[in-house]
This record gives structure tokens, C-alpha cells and sequence, in this order.
């Protein structure tokens, strides 16, 4: 179970269902770790948009990037107002009352605001980072981005002070009556999975996935 | 590949990389009926916030839903603009480069105003179609709500009159210097995948997975 902490701030804390609420870092850091994507939103002129981005943790900061063209990169690097969430599903939860019905997840919300990054080290970790959260040892087998690359993408970063997670897990909690009714009742767990790998129509031959591409891919079949 | 239909307004067109910009409902339809969750975002004295929530549509009309407790259940249905994004990953595109390392995926963003559900049939409509979402046929295995439970359930509905969706497939596209380059360059399909159903430890001897859980989780292993 993780630790007991506090909520860092009164509109951090989780107040539907408290008991489900955390806000430990090394929950919190799991779950942003085991996150591919998350949803970022902002709002322009009153209306909220919320966006699926690429994200990375490093340390007590959370990294979101885009192409400098990119209307969401555009106003969140103004400084505006920002909420960054990522949500893992781990399962169906099947109660005996349509009522009791549930998901088990994990789920992290970051508010802040989203922070340029124009240190040239800040930048180049991050963007390692997001080709390393892809899939990790990829950075050290790829081409690393040259002038041109770096001058297109902004780098954004939110702090991890106002963050908190949710937690749901177990079986269903139903109703004391319906204990006894004739219906089956549990978990039907989800979880992302690989396939196989998919060679690129133009790879040249000879050319076989690296162990890191191959080792990746298995460990998540 | 989805028809050409244009955005139904100048907010909900696809500004960055327009190309991946779909506007058709069917495309939007399956995207939105894939989802199990969307994240639903709305402000609060200007601070954003984006929330994770079950999400199931039904004709022209995208629904959530919580208890009358929840803050959230009670800000959207206050009418103030909301969006609601869902998305689905697909893959990891690995590229010759780090810059053109990318996600294949489908999402939806839905921009507008959420509106209380009042009416007792689209309620009860809009609540058989969360149940089976979670798993299709359950509805009719299961203990429907009762009055205490109606009471203090909320449905918020959203029109998809404003819907937009964002769709990236296939393989990596390589700057064309990088071809020669001796890396593996592909696409890691993803997928959310169910596992054997685990029953709740209260399950009473004798009650076997319905061939509605059974089947619904086998097929997705």
C-alpha cells in the first residue's frame, strides 16, 4: 500500500471516494512512468481543451513536446493555466448490481501551469526521455536530432508539486442483499500488450529488430 | 480510409498535421464506442481541470456519469464548456531518427456543453449503455437500480455535433537522408488486452463466468 501523505494542496485532494486518493510520489511517479500518453488541458477564450500527448517523468517534473507550429504547445508555453492527467485501465469490474459497477485504475492529475524549457540540457534530456519512454535503450540507436529537428520542437515542462492520484482496485463492493443473488461476479483484468514487430515497408534487408526492440515488444506480449 | 467530410466549425478543425483531421461520423462513432474512458475536461476559476471518465454514446450523443456527490458531475452540469477527449493507442512508431519517433493512435476531442440528462427514459437508456460498455450483455444479467440508486446518480450528456477526430497509422516516415541508416525502423502494435476472469472472493460456489464474461474476455486475450 502506498504511503500516507497529504494532499498537497485543498484543490488537489481527492474529495469523491477519498480513501482512493494518494499522493505519495513513488505512486505517482509509477503510474506517470507506466503512462505512454497524457491528456493536457487548457483553456482559450472560457473553452477547456483537453489533448492527447506523449509524456515523460524526470524527477520532479513532468515533460509534454511538440512542433513549434502547434496551436496546443503555443498556449501552453504562454503560461496559461494547465491540468496534466494520465489514466491506466487495469480492469472491468463486474458487481452483481448494474449500480456497483466499476473500473479498477490508476490515474495521476498535475495542475499548474506548463513551463518552456530553454536550458539547451533540460531540452535535450527531455526529448531523450520521450524516445526512451517509447521504448527504452532506443535514444543510443537512433539518429539524435540535428539543428533543424531541435528548432521545430518545444519542450514543456509542469512540476510535480500539485499533483495527486486515484487508485482503484480489488474486486466489486456490492450491496449486502445482493451477496446472494445468481450472478457471477469479479475482475476482468485489462492490460496493454505488444505484438509483434512490424518491419517498415522500405527497411532494408538484412536488417533484424534490436534486442531492445525485440526484448521490449516480448516483455509486454 | 474514412470519407472527406470538413470540421463542423473552425474550433474543431485539426490545425497540426491536417492531413490526420477526420470529420465523419462513422470514423468518430468507432473511436468513441472503442473507448472505455474519456477525459473530460472543464474549468474552475480558470484553472483547468481534466478527468477520467467511463464514456459510452449513443446516437448523436456522448454520455458520463457519477454520483450527485461528485464536483465534477456538478460543475459540467452547471453548463459551463467542457471537452471531452478519448484516445485510443495503437502503436509505438520507431523511426530512424529520435525526431520522427511517433504513437499510432485514434482520438476523439468533443467540444461543447455538457447538459444534465432529466428525462427518466434517456437516463435509463444512458445507464444500461455504461453497464454495457463495461461488458457487452451484461445489463440484462445484473441487478438493476434501484430508487435509492437513481437518486443519486447523475448522467451528463454531450452533443457530438462539434466532434473531431485524429488518426495516425502506418509506418515511420524518415527523413529521406536516413533510409541508409543500419536501424530497425517499424511499429510495435499495442493493444488493451483482457486477461481470465478472477472472481470476487464473496463469489458463491457454483456460479461460473456467464458466456457473456467468458466470451467478451476471451475474445479480447
Amino acid at each position: 500500500m502506498p504511503a500516507h501523505v497529504a494532499a498537497p494542496s485543498p484543490r488537489s485532494r481527492i474529495a469523491r471516494v477519498p480513501r482512493r486518493g494518494v499522493y505519495d510520489r513513488a505512486t505517482i511517479d509509477a503510474i506517470l512512468d507506466e503512462s505512454l500518453v497524457a491528456h493536457v488541458g487548457f483553456a482559450v477564450d472560457q473553452q477547456p481543451y483537453v489533448i492527447p500527448m506523449l509524456v515523460a517523468r524526470i524527477d520532479d517534473r513532468v515533460y509534454v513536446h511538440g512542433s513549434t507550429a502547434s496551436r496546443t504547445v503555443r498556449k501552453l508555453a504562454a503560461g496559461v493555466p494547465a491540468c496534466l492527467t494520465t489514466t491506466l485501465i487495469d480492469g472491468v469490474v463486474l458487481a452483481r448490481s448494474a449500480f456497483h459497477h466499476s473500473m479498477n485504475y490508476r490515474s495521476v492529475v498535475v495542475l499548474g501551469t506548463a513551463a518552456l524549457v530553454e536550458g539547451a540540457d533540460e531540452r535535450a534530456t527531455a526529448l531523450e526521455a520521450f524516445t526512451e519512454k517509447l521504448l527504452p535503450g532506443r535514444w543510443a540507436e537512433v539518429r539524435t536530432p540535428n539543428e533543424r529537428e531541435l528548432k521545430g520542437t518545444r519542450v514543456l515542462a509542469m512540476d510535480l508539486a500539485e499533483a495527486s492520484a486515484k487508485v482503484r482496485d480489488g474486486g466489486p463492493a456490492d450491496d449486502e442483499d445482493d451477496y446472494g443473488l445468481d450472478v457471477w461476479a469479479g475482475v476482468v483484468p485489462l492490460e496493454m500488450r505488444a505484438g509483434a514487430p512490424l518491419p517498415d515497408e522500405r527497411l532494408r534487408a538484412g536488417i533484424e529488430p534490436s534486442a531492445a526492440v525485440a526484448g521490449w515488444a516480448a516483455g509486454r506480449r
